[in-house]
Parts: structure tokens; C-alpha cells; sequence
């Protein structure tokens, strides 16, 4: 299996009816393992284990568990209460993306008018494929949109590489191909424009050091793997000439919000007159909040921040704990970027301000 | 042995002669060592290894190593030569912190007019006891001059905690007791003023969850160990009141050099209207420096970042790999704030503002 910027974590089974795989995102990048997904459990369980990550690819995932609900509903008929049921089960597996309740609701509305039955298996199905081939051409376009920011960067450095600072992982194991923030990255090495990423590691799960670090390895993209409190020094040093980020949520406001973390690089490219860009699909963009602040901020277990997992000196894959036993800690897993600290947005549909006005040159509100 | 704000990470053996003790503070939290050093190469090493780390403790560290150096001189005479070769190695065992320097220095000159011989070995632990001693008392100093500004802030919520972050460890580890940034809190927690400390885990070495959390836990002081990337969130939610830190090196006009990271918390603290302190003995203060961009930063090794240290569940004391193996990572020790986001410097002399004209209410410049 190789693992190239188009290709997708979440897939049905090529033999199997009624089953979904996906790349287990736990165990890179030290073990590649695909895990078979065979009921809507499953899929909830992967969402909330961080099996699967990522925004889009939360939503995509809650599309096939919706399919999954389907093919094991308990008459086989996808009855209406039983995918209410689970549809509302599946929403509540995480709190702060958007597309998880977005890609759910979807399938839900696509049940009505297709009668009790095998139709809709084949319904649920064919949306929850429609729903990720969108994603990812979405995040495709995403990338021909960024290209231009990086290609002028490149034209002032004449051939020296641009640095490129991302956190987190909004690469294509958190979308659904390409990534959100990595799309412009990937167009860009494909175009032959030399580029070096500053991959910030994300405390406390590391999403950058183990999977984005991973992605850019395999396709081959210069990068440098960083602790999360160095990119203020290197952008006062002049070492980053733009900032690229993901986003789970984005108010209609142009706030955003992504992993935790985000905020203080967004607060350190102002400071440093470095350009910072937030790449996403629309399917992020929640229009009915009017500020980040109302947006819900996922708690997760202070064992995230105690314990490091990573390979062992003797290639057993494990977890250290670093701080006292005894000393608790605490684990918020986003936080909120203004919009006034954004330089703009990367969207499917081009470019545009971190604003009201500028989401709706692009998109119409909903 | 107990561990309390009072004790002190470096010492002469009780018993023997030609002998200095120190706390490993690499094996910490999970197992306290007291290491024998009988050479110059040993302070050296346990300098350059993190062994012994902190501004105030490397220049005390330093100092011992003086001691050792004249203890351990070729003809037992501490003879100039010889004692200057092992000055100037001493001093180049790490570039930031301009304690290192300051110490060897002081005990250098402190030769002159003794002569040759035993009388100087006396002088060099005589020296080097008042180092430490010196420090010892400034950091006590220092908890006396920050204390009012956490009465004020307990003042004003009526008996709710007073919510601190610190960054990386500038504690009686660090220094020589009380610590710089905890010593106000020491003060503050044993006057009877409720704190709670948000503990900055301080990657990539964490001193902060490994050192900072142990030190607070075995003085009682409530605590939270987080992630780095949390603090900007936490001062947005109102869930910090101020942050102290410490300071490896201060130019003579208020900018800061401390542990990567610290810059982009003075970023958020000024974004947020959170009080940001940094607190220093004036040993730190490198007067000839105009500005924070000169004070040379240290490079360490990429795998500082790659690896990290902790206690695995069958209670070993291992590493464990976070990004692939194949990805190079980049390791910065330490950031410059500049003055305009401190609020004030706290010093053993006093509280002033970060600039020349603060510095020079406290201090004569030398």
C-alpha cells in the first residue's frame, strides 16, 4: 500500500457489504493497520477514540455510520426511529466539529421519501459516497485556490524554498484526500515549487509529529519536525514565510476554530507580519454562530496531556508517563482564532477575508 | 529526604571533601538520584546534559565547578593556567544563560591575591558557598517583592484562587531555593492565599510537567499540568489571572530570553489584558545587551524533540519515539519576549517596569 496525497483513510470494504475500513490513526506512524468497521458502535467508538480525526473526515465517517445504521437496523428496513436513533447517537460521539452533525443530518434528510427497505440501505450508501467524494474534491480545489499564495512567496524568495508553518494534521488522514491545510502544500511540490514545512508536533496528541510528519515523508515534501512552542522564534526570525491551518469549525463570522494551540501561532504571525492562512472546505462553516466564543470547546481525558505514546527503544509501541502520578492536568482539545488575526480563508470556491462579507462572496448563507 | 520550597539542588558533600552534590533532575519525576561530581569534566557534563539546568543553578553549578577545578589542579595549587583553561571550558559548556558566565568570572577574580596554593582551594568553596548562598537569598527576595502583586490579585476575588501559569521550571530546582517565577507563589501559598498553578508542560524536556508539578506537589500547592498550546485558550476563557516566568537572560533594556515557548504566552497574556511578570535575580541581567535578538539562542539535539522521556506502565524508566524515524525535527531552547509585552520585572531589589530606566531604579549598572 503506498500512501500518496489522494488517497483516502475511510473506504468501503472492496468484498464485503456492510462493512467500512479505515486507517487507524492511533497507531502512526509507527504501525499502518486497518481497522473493519461493522456497526454504527464502531464508527461512533472511532470517532471518539481518534481512531478517525480530522473534521472532514469526521463528517465522511458519520455518513458511513449512518450507512452502517442502516445495513444493521433490526429489521433490515432502516426503519425511521432506529436511524433517528442513531443519527442522534452519532452526533453526540464529539462536540466541536461541525461536519459530524452536518454529514449525519444529510443522510438523515436523505431517508425521506425513500420507503422502508433495501432502498434505503442503497441511499445511505450511495450519499455516505457522495458525501466523501465531495470532501474530497473539495479539499482538491482547496489546493489549486492556495497554490497562487505559495507561488508568490515563491517568485519574491527566487528559488529558495518556502517555509511553511502548519499545526496539527489537515492533511489528507484527517480529510478525505489532498487535506485541507496540506492541499495548497501538496499542489505546490507537484508543481515543482520548492517548499519546507515547519510541522508543529500538537501537543498533547502529536498529530503533527506522528501523522503529519508521516504524510509529507511519504510524498516526499521537505519538513522539520517542531515542538509546539517554536514557531514564535522562528517566525521572529524571519525562518516562516506563512502559516496554513485546518479549521473544525468556522463561524460565519470568520472565527475559527481548530486544535489547540492554533491561537497562539495566529498571535505570533501578527506579531511578525507573517501571512496566516486557514484552509476549508465549507463543510466547516457553521452560519448560524455569530462568534467563536459560542462555539463548544471539547474537554478530553487529562490522560492525554499525562501520558506520551510513541515506539519504544526496542520497537514495542507504548506510552510514557511524564509528569508526577499524582499531579492532575487538564486537556482542552481547540481553541478560538478571531478572525482579525487571520489573513484569510482557503476555501473549495477560492480565496476570500476572514469575515462575513468575505464567506459570502463565495458561498450563500444556508 | 524531604522537598520543600527551601531546598537546594546543589551542595558540598557532608562528608567528603573535593565532592559536590546534585539532584538528576533528568530521572525526575519519577526517581530522585543525588549524583556525586568530582571534576571539572563532571560539572561540565552535568551542565551540558541538563543534569543540573535553570539559570541561578547553572551559575551556582558553576561556581562548584570552580571548586572542583582547584581541588583537582594538576599540582593541588589551583595554578592560574590551569584555572583559566578550566574557566573558559566551564563557560562555553552553554551559550544562553548569562549566570554560567557570571559565576566563573566571579570566582576567577577571586584568585587574584590569593597565591597559589591551598589557600586557594579554600577561597574557591568559599566563593562558590557564596553563590549559592547569594542566590539562595535573592530568590527568597524575590518571593517577598512578587507577593503583594498576587495579595492585590486574591484582594479583588474575594477568596477565590488565584489562578498562575508558569512556563518550563524556574523553581528551587532551577535556582537555589524558593525558585525565581515560583517563589512569589511559595510566599503567597504560605501566607494562606489560595493559588492554583497551571503548569506548562515545557516541551520539548517538559520541564515543567516533570519539575515544576513535583515541586508544587511536594510543597502541597494545588496545580494543573497542560499542554503548551492550552494557555492561549485558558486566558481567553478568564481562567488565568497572571503568568510568572523566569528568565535565562535579560538585556539591560527588559527583553527576556527564557525557555521556548515563553514568547508566544506573553503574546497571549498581552492579548488577553493577563498580567505577565517575569521574575529574575539580578545575576540574569546581561547589561551590555541592547536588545533581545543578540542574546544568542541555543540549538540542542533534534532528538530532545524526537524522543521522549517518562515512566512506562510496567514502571521503567524508557523513551519513546513520536514522529517517524525518517523525519528530521529542529530543537530551539529558548525564545526572546520583548519588553513591551512584560509587564514588570521582578527582582530581588524590587518590582520595576522592563526597560533601562526600571532596571536602573533597582540596579547600578556595572
Amino acid at each position: 500500500m503506498s500512501f500518496l496525497p489522494s488517497t483516502r483513510p475511510i473506504w468501503p470494504h472492496p468484498e464485503e457489504e456492510g462493512v467500512v475500513q479505515v486507517i487507524d490513526q492511533r497507531l502512526l506512524p509507527h504501525k499502518v493497520q486497518i481497522l473493519d468497521l461493522r456497526t454504527v458502535e464502531d464508527a461512533i467508538e472511532a470517532i471518539r477514540t481518534l481512531t478517525v480525526r480530522g473534521a472532514p473526515l469526521i463528517g465522511a465517517s458519520a455518513a458511513w455510520a449512518m450507512y452502517l445504521a442502516a445495513f444493521t437496523s433490526p429489521g433490515g428496513r432502516a426503519e425511521y426511529p432506529w436511524m433517528e436513533d442513531c443519527c442522534r447517537r452519532i452526533k453526540e460521539a464529539r462536540p466541536t466539529a461541525v461536519n459530524l452533525a452536518w454529514a449525519a443530518d444529510r443522510l438523515m434528510e436523505k431517508l425521506v421519501g425513500v420507503p422502508e427497505g433495501p432502498e434505503r440501505i442503497v441511499a445511505m450508501y450511495e450519499e455516505a459516497a457522495a458525501v466523501t467524494d465531495e470532501e474530497a474534491r473539495r479539499c482538491r480545489a482547496i489546493g489549486e485556490h492556495g497554490l497562487p499564495l505559495i507561488q508568490e512567496i515563491a517568485r519574491v524568495k527566487n528559488g529558495a524554498p518556502v517555509n511553511i508553518l502548519t499545526h496539527c494534521n489537515a492533511g489528507w488522514l484527517a480529510c478525505v484526500a489532498y487535506g485541507t491545510a496540506t492541499a495548497p502544500i501538496y499542489a505546490a511540490h507537484g508543481a515543482g515549487i520548492p517548499v519546507h514545512v515547519w510541522v508543529d508536533e500538537t501537543r498533547p496528541l502529536n498529530q503533527g509529529s506522528r501523522l503529519t510528519a508521516w504524510e509529507l515523508g511519504e510524498a516526499g515534501v521537505p519538513h522539520t519536525v517542531i515542538a509546539d512552542n517554536t514557531g514564535g522564534h522562528l517566525m521572529q526570525q524571519g525562518m516562516v514565510d506563512m502559516v496554513i491551518v485546518g479549521t473544525d469549525r468556522t463561524t460565519g463570522t470568520g472565527d475559527v476554530a481548530n486544535k489547540i494551540g492554533t491561537y497562539l501561532k495566529a498571535l505570533a504571525a501578527k506579531d511578525n507580519g507573517v501571512p496566516f492562512y486557514v484552509a476549508l472546505p465549507s463543510s466547516t462553516i457553521d452560519w448560524e454562530l455569530e462568534k467563536g466564543s459560542d462555539i463548544p470547546i471539547e474537554a478530553r481525558s487529562p490522560d492525554e496531556v499525562r501520558y506520551v505514546h510513541g515506539m519504544d527503544d526496542e520497537g514495542r509501541l507504548t506510552r510514557v508517563l511524564v509528569p508526577p502520578a499524582a499531579s492532575p492536568a487538564m486537556d482542552y482539545a481547540f481553541d478560538v482564532t478571531p478572525a482579525r488575526l487571520v489573513t484569510g480563508l482557503i476555501t473549495e470556491k477560492g480565496f476570500c477575508a476572514a469575515s462575513r462579507e468575505g464567506l459570502l462572496s463565495l458561498f450563500h448563507e444556508p
